[in-house]
């Protein structure tokens, strides 16, 4: 039987810790979705969660993992035999790719690489070239902490005459991604990010134009069709086409009310905090990121991990020594990084536990190091910034 | 503010009410998919799967409202351009049909008519009209209570040479279908009827020959395709190719353990005692029910309101006045039928509470009847048998 004194704390970008205001929420009797009290959970709901699309246009609610929020948008954008764009730099970028084929698109790649960001620039050329009316690209790639350029690539895409499609399942509520400032026209996110909710809710914010260009396309959809789905959370009182996951909502109404408590700028402002305090820890631990250094990388922390040490034991000795749950490296990357995360319901002692964890696995895997080290450059970014928490409890 | 006082009793036929250790066990802190203890909550879910469905083979798990498994039967077995026959007989068999359009299959509907059974005869006449390689049908068509004989549908499906994909997803745990001794090629079903969690997962418990089916078809499916579930689920550990909703597996675990305890020739057997109680009542107050009298509608009563009261008045009146939430009509029965729901975590006591609220908002409604008759005639039922409760917290 596991020690029950090894305290458990997940550190990981999905899930990610729920805060005990939301668990309680959750676990109150359910509700039936058509009765008053629901509707007004559900109604509060999508009025709050366009706040934190900042967009005054749709956000539709998919019962699913965060990648039927994405499929939702390749069933509605591509029209099979046509050009798609995909412009990746990871793992979920690549999911686009595997999406876009599955619906029958002309699929171009453009592959930044793991671990790059995706270049504006590159992303003009391939849509002069391939004449794609729709893009699709990720705002933080998860698998490898890097965060693009959406305002840039969303520009970039209008000025070619194409819709753009963004993943931002993981960076919605940590990173800012206005959708109507910067006009970008499907925004897809799940409730187990910045959420700080379980997995099992999607969402996409959709703006005219992709609910407009998704009506003129007959590609098979159903339980992901736009139109469906809009016109039943338009209804006064909204309605969901689909019994909706009324627990989940129960408990991401509490979620979106601690954001709106906390501020979406102060949410955004703490990101980045944390985000520099782990990229501290890093330097300070003489260990590399994974990815260029980015102010805006504020979502996970990805750590090259040193040579000559066995990568798989460090989140493993993290998790059955100290109780600390982070995640490793996915796909090519297994093995070679360790993936801090930081957003959601994270604080600055989150960041230190984390750490503190990270430097006892690397020694005891055999790495030589400072210990205290990164720990110590964390907390001076904290004492500086003034120390970043949630929302109260 | 609603006055605390009255207490809420939810008899909805989805969602259903949830047992509190199931409650309890989804507010436990949050588990990152991919760990150990996660991983013993998956496994352990997808075999205890087997034992509710009866069958050895993979019950596909996905994050979805129950219509998103439908919608998985119809992305992996419509073949664009080919026959699919439907055989419905209400709100939810008619989904099947608009399932099957959205995939673009030249959809034969044959329509039993709301409150009846799908007859065995006419299944066969259609299937030999159409040539149809697959039929899609209903277990309990929860918008009239009609429970179909889907063993004989399976029959006369097979002697085709036809698949059959049967929604279950009210019936599943609550009446009898066991997949492999019937031979259903694809059983659907979610989590939050008899299966006593919050909605938010959906099952598809798929034959080979549903499996090997699919394979020969490429019409557009990623997130329900059900080879890339199955290869997941198939590895060990299993895998899920999406992010679980991690709190509903942990709250299911705890739920199929419950049914487990129980045992399920039990559970089948609390559900029929529920159900005949449920129908002694609607006869002692000189109601009728709607559709057949059938020993096996032992999901949902539906019970044809009096002529002259307003059919919209009693669900309300139960709810805002007594805390009892039932559902009324849905479609072509709305206003005309009060549904009662009997599927999953409902003990005698259930039914005793909702025949009392239901017998006083009659009343209230204008409708003469004898206080206490169908609550008294209920009561009988349940002493004659022993009184049925879930099993014990």
């Amino acid at each position: 039987m596991a020690n029950p004194f090894i305290k458990r704390y997940l550190m990981t970008a999905g899930p990610t810790p729920i805060p005990p205001e939301v668990s309680e929420a959750m676990a109150q009797p359910v509700l039936y979705h058509r009765a008053p009290a629901f509707i007004e959970v559900y109604s509060r709901c999508l009025a709050r969660l366009k706040d934190v699309f900042q967009t005054d246009g749709d956000v539709l609610c998919f019962a699913a993992s965060g990648s039927g929020a994405m499929e939702s948008a390749a069933a509605n954008l591509v029209r099979p035999g046509e050009p798609a764009l995909v412009a990746s730099c990871g793992k979920f970028g690549e999911r686009w790719v595997e999406l876009c084929d599955a619906f029958g698109a002309r699929t171009r790649h453009l592959d930044a690489g793991w671990g790059n960001r995706v270049e504006p620039a590159d992303l003009e050329r391939e849509l002069a070239d391939t004449g794609a009316k729709v893009v699709f690209t990720t705002l933080s790639e998860t698998s490898t902490g890097v965060v693009n350029d959406v305002q840039a690539l969303t520009q970039v895409a209008h000025e070619a005459g194409a819709l753009i499609a963004v993943d931002a399942v993981s960076g919605l509520g940590a990173v800012p991604i206005p959708q109507d400032d910067w006009g970008v026209d499907v925004v897809v996110a799940g409730s187990q990010k910045a959420l700080m909710c379980p997995p099992g809710l999607a969402f996409a914010g959709v703006g005219e134009a992709a609910l407009e260009y998704a009506a003129g396309s007959d590609a098979p959809r159903y339980y992901y069709d736009w139109e469906r789905t809009a016109k039943g959370q338009r209804k006064d009182p909204p309605d969901s086409p689909f019994t909706p996951a009324v627990t989940l909502f129960m408990g991401l109404d509490v979620a979106l009310g601690m954001i709106e408590d906390e501020g979406l700028e102060q949410v955004f402002e703490r990101h980045r905090v944390l985000g520099r305090a782990a990229r501290a820890a890093v330097r300070a631990l003489d260990l590399e990121l994974f990815g260029p250094e980015d102010e805006n990388a504020n979502v996970v922390t990805a750590i090259r991990l040193p040579e000559g040490i066995d990568g798989a034991s460090i989140p493993k000795l993290m998790r059955d020594r100290f109780g600390v749950t982070i995640a490793g490296g996915q796909g090519r990357l297994k093995d070679r990084i360790a993936r801090i995360a930081h957003c959601g319901y994270f604080g600055a002692v989150d960041i230190l536990t984390t750490f503190a964890a990270f430097e006892l696995a690397l020694r005891e895997a055999g790495h030589d190091l400072e210990l205290g080290a990164g720990v110590g450059a964390a907390q001076a970014v904290f004492l500086e910034a003034g120390v970043p928490a949630p929302a109260a409890a």
